[in-house]
């Protein structure tokens, strides 16, 4: 064989392999991970756990997750019963951190509202002990903030497998309960919901009552205060919270009727990865790698 | 020795501690570090390399960050000078990602705006290669979007030895240019701020120039599009630009006198520490860990 030969053989496999690796399928984006998911990869929202904050610009639907602050969010359920929030307001909205709604009157023992059957103190429910049934989806990836990153619920969550606990993240649109400095000092009168991507820092300080699963942009895109910590100063920057309703007691032809894709499925961990090695043509360098609030939670309308 | 006696001295020894450890330094604050800080922590932002985007609101404070775009910085520059910017607009606001501004009229050659002297074509800048004078001030704790995590220049940036490659990286203010698919299409003249707190994955991938110093609020609190990427779908919604003027070009008197904290000193490290492991009253569990983007990044008006 001479060398001319050589070249022109390796020349032809070159193409080959070139040709094979343009017709191999590409790992699939996140848009075709979703568009290939099967109607059991979806949950609808359950409405005995799921609450409408409702603004005048709109609804904020809230996935609650009893699972990990039952105590507390058994209270706030009484609360709305009540009707406690109907007529309070958005007090504080802290750029790249919370915007936090509650009784501009806590504070004065003879104007604030009173809790009718709710309980004043409920105990701290920062972490939950690992359960027999307990069931986690981690993360192929870990970060600095917890042992081990993943999914409980279909919720942002991390566990400590040496302290046997786990406990709800604070990503994009944690809902939580404010407290003052006693750690049981948080009764779900006042509640915040996190408008930066990521406040892990406040993990395991605070209870964590659920999710805001459609209308984040309502609270992220409203003005910031200029108070300490992002109080609004004067009380007519507060935002009126028109009412505050548990699904379960809205008729069922006035829900929001969603579906959040379920974590423990194949789809999920399909996208997940779409996410971790993007593969969409604008993306020129794959990161590797991704952080549980970097995660999309996708939500849909029941069709 | 009576065993009364022993308990007693016991207490005795317990009680000494407690007041030890009670009158012992508790580490620093955040609030606590800032206000011990010396004049020579902090440093001026550089008139020639600061940008005033002006709107109706009020201004954003951009620094640019030269060492690591600059043909897109200089391309920039001269665009501002050309008052290229002046009366375009906020073109796009998605949730919990950027909010991007530019010209409405880019895909339409007949009614788009001229660049004067700008280029149109400018190379990605989207790592820039170690110099041999290169400071990088480390992290203490590592993440998982690249091998090494700290400050260049007071800015967010990511280091790997192996590749001799340094990037700024996309967290909360980051400001980097819009792009086409390829490497090479962004030439300046559509710029974006981050306004979730972290996007990482967007790292190398994006010529990135600067960060947001002061004015973040003005583009997080904006109306979010409901386009495709949060594009605004009517004209009437976008947001006008008033001006973009480079500090040098501006009257002192009107200039924006800020400084920022110096990311190269004991200060720093002490302000690092301080939010790795948080002592104020109200944290109960300090977290151990902090990621590039959670680190605050001071800015003072200048005395």
């Amino acid at each position: 064989m001479k060398p001319g030969s050589i070249v022109a053989v390796t020349l032809a496999v070159l193409l080959a392999a070139a040709a094979a690796a343009a017709a191999a399928p590409q790992p699939p984006t996140m848009d075709q991970v979703l568009a290939a998911s099967k109607p059991s990869d979806w949950r609808t929202l359950d409405p005995q756990n799921t609450l409408y904050l409702q603004l005048a610009t709109g609804r904020v639907v809230i996935e609650l997750a009893p699972q990990f602050a039952p105590q507390t969010i058994a209270n706030i359920k009484t609360l709305v019963r009540e009707k406690y929030f109907d007529g309070l307001d958005i007090l504080r909205v802290q750029d790249n951190y919370v915007a936090q709604w509650g009784d501009p009157n806590a504070d004065n023992a003879a104007k604030r509202r009173t809790l009718g059957k709710a309980k004043a103190k409920v105990p701290a429910e920062f972490t939950m002990p690992l359960a027999k049934d307990f069931t986690f989806t981690p993360l192929p990836d870990r970060d600095g903030w917890a042992p081990q990153a993943g999914f409980v619920g279909d919720f942002p969550a991390a566990v400590d497998l040496q302290a046997h606990a786990a406990w709800l993240t604070h990503c994009y649109g944690t809902v939580g309960v404010g407290r003052d400095n006693d750690a049981d000092s948080g009764n779900g009168t006042e509640l915040y919901a996190v408008i930066a991507s990521s406040a892990r820092w406040l993990d395991r300080n605070i209870t964590v009552v659920g999710r805001v699963v459609q209308g984040m942009e309502l609270l992220s895109s409203l003005p910031r205060g200029h108070g300490d910590l992002g109080f609004y100063t004067k009380s007519e920057h507060q935002v009126p919270i028109k009412s505050v309703r548990l699904a379960a007691d809205v008729p069922v032809k006035d829900r929001a009727h969603l579906e959040v894709l379920r974590t423990d499925t194949p789809t999920f961990a399909a996208l997940v990865e779409s996410r971790r090695n993007r593969h969409d043509e604008w993306y020129k360098r794959p990161a590797g790698y991704i952080d549980m609030c970097s995660v999309p939670l996708p939500v849909r309308t029941a069709k």
